[in-house]
């Protein structure tokens, strides 16, 4: 080999990796192929069980609308929200019920309510603080619940063999919005039920420029050592 | 040249690029050292013109205690912002007096005044939205001025020069918190009347699970070509 030879091996190995920092892959984790993820913007909303249903309501949960998670639904029925220093009204129930109630809310409705919810994933709610959820005509208390829940990716195990991920590895994304920002360690949930969609509170979704439409990029995956996030 | 030294050689060109990428200098093009930066929530406040600041409390504002900038202080008196969908109460009131009155909220309330606050810099308030100010003895309509502020970092001239940045440039910043996250495009301003802080508005705060004495790290320049950002 003479010097030209070994020039242009150095040449092209430079612009091979500047080419994968560029282009997203500069956690050399993610080495399959990505492509948009709508992002969708979760308000504050609550998931009643059916006894704490009947409670408040007299009756089941009623269908409003179906929500992008197949199965899911918001419910006609609206629940007000009192904490030690400030109540929410008109707070959207989403169905169908489950084992047990849960709030989520934003850090922001946290201060207002009074209530230190801790950042959790959805179901995860041991040890959470409780409120009190109120209707025309029933009230009940509940001893934990509240949580604001961690940002997400529901995807089906199609979608997460395309992402090259798996159930529960978190990744980093970033958002093209007006205050464009790299969200890190986004929980991935893979279920053959679920539909291809990341969910981001409304504080995530007011901090950084969110509108209806926005779409994330999985650009590496979380702590990973020569990555971009976890360092 | 043997085979084992250019295989030496283009160990050592990996080695020093994958390390780049791994210590943030991924843009190429922030070649100097960086070091944390205070990171500081800007919660809703008001700048009072000294003509606004008289029509509302019939006296030059006063005194309470110094910011962390040099020179800039929180007054005793409080103000009542008033939209057309919602009412805020007590908010801050930042001294010294400006030659234009401006008033610095978040995206989460500017939905609850019901103003369409745009996401502009300190001091770009042309073409914003008014909103009525509020004290116990006066009121003042401001025909603009209401804005939500760009994230920003302040710094020194010596800080600017280690940092390898200059005046209005911008930069992505990690902030190591218990939502760990890369802002994009966060203008730099540089002055010799400014202390190293770094400014987020109570979305961002919230969004990313700021709370006191949290640090952000500058991993780059936005959008340059081999950047992590603005790809």
């Amino acid at each position: 080999m003479n010097e030209q030879v070994i020039k242009d091996v150095l040449a092209q190995v430079l612009t091979r990796v500047l080419d994968e920092v560029a282009h997203g892959d500069a956690s050399h984790a993610a080495a399959h192929p990505t492509g948009p993820i709508p992002v969708e913007l979760s308000a504050r909303h609550v998931h009643l069980s059916e006894q704490d249903a009947v409670a408040l309501f007299g009756a089941p949960l009623t269908h409003a609308r179906d929500l992008s998670q197949p199965g899911q639904f918001l419910c006609k029925e609206r629940v007000r929200l009192i904490g030690p220093k400030g109540v929410m009204d008109n707070v959207a129930i989403l169905g169908p019920s489950r084992g047990k109630s849960q709030v989520e809310i934003s850090k922001t409705d946290a201060r207002m309510l009074g209530v230190d919810a801790p950042v959790r994933q959805s179901g995860d709610i041991a040890g959470t603080p409780g409120i009190i959820l109120a209707s025309q005509t029933g009230i009940v208390g509940l001893d934990e619940g509240v949580i604001v829940a961690a940002r997400h990716i529901h995807m089906s195990p199609e979608d997460a063999a395309r992402f090259g991920v798996t159930d529960n590895e978190k990744v980093c994304v970033r958002l093209c919005t007006e205050r464009p920002l790299i969200l890190e360690e986004v929980l991935v949930r893979v279920s053959d039920k679920f539909k291809l969609a990341m969910h981001i509170d409304a504080d995530e979704g007011n901090g950084s420029g969110w509108k209806n439409g926005i779409e994330g990029i999985i650009i590496g995956k979380s702590g990973s050592s020569h990555g971009l996030c976890g360092r």
